[in-house]
C-alpha cells in the first residue's frame, strides 16, 4: 500500500453499478471506489458513519425531508443513524469511506443492491 | 456535515504549507486538507495508518530505501510504524485521513513544523 494508487485507473476497471470495491484498508476502514446509477434503497449504519466523495459527475443525497446534490470533488458524511439514499441520474464515480466489515444497504431488507463481500478492484 | 463540502473551495482559503485543517470527523477518523511544498522530517506513527491524497500537484513519499512520485488522483497509505518524509519541490495540495488526534510529525523530535492541534477549515 505504501505504492501510489490511481483512482482513474482503478475505475477503469469498474464496469457495474453500487457494487463497491475495496481499495485500501487503514485503521480499520474501508476505502471504496464505486459507479452508481440510478435509483439505492433507503438505509441507514446504526454503527457506522460514512463518507461519500464524487470523483466524477454527481448525485443525489436524500436525506428523510431533504436532499442535496453532490458534485464533482465535494463530500458529505452520513453520520450513523441518518437515513439516507443516493439517487444518480447519470453514472457518478465516488469514493467510500467507512468501517471495515459495513454492508452497504445497512438495516434495509436484503436487494439486490446488497452486497455482503467486497471484492478488491 | 450532511451538507457537501467542496474540496476546492476548502483550498483556497488554505495559504500556508504543512498545516493541515479539519475538513471532516467520522468513526474517530478525520478527514484533513492541507497544502505542502519543500521537505517535511522524516517521522512514523507508532499507533496510526495514514492516507494521503493528492488533489492539485505531485509529491514525493520518501521511505527508507525506495521513494515513490503521489501524482493528482493518486493516493498512498502509509502504515503505522513506518518511516516517512514527504517532500514537495512545488506546492501540493492533499488529503490525509488518519486516527483522531494524529500530531504530523509524529515520533520526530518537536520542530517548527509540529502541529499538536488542527483548526478547521
Amino acid at each position: 500500500m505504501t505504492d501510489p494508487i490511481n483512482l482513474r485507473d482503478k475505475l477503469a476497471l469498474i464496469n457495474d453499478h453500487w457494487r463497491p470495491r475495496l481499495l485500501a484498508g487503514l485503521n480499520a476502514q474501508e476505502v471504496k471506489l464505486a459507479k452508481i446509477k440510478g435509483e439505492f434503497v433507503w438505509h441507514k449504519h446504526d454503527d457506522a458513519d460514512e463518507l461519500f466523495l464524487v470523483l466524477d459527475g454527481s448525485f443525489t443525497m436524500h436525506y428523510r425531508g431533504r436532499s442535496v446534490q453532490v458534485r464533482e470533488g465535494e463530500l458529505v458524511v452520513v453520520p450513523r443513524g441518518v437515513e439516507h439514499r443516493p439517487v444518480a441520474d447519470q453514472e457518478c464515480s465516488i469514493l467510500l469511506f467507512e468501517p471495515a466489515g459495513v454492508v452497504n444497504t445497512g438495516d434495509a431488507p436484503r436487494t439486490g443492491l446488497t452486497r455482503d463481500s467486497i471484492d478488491p478492484v
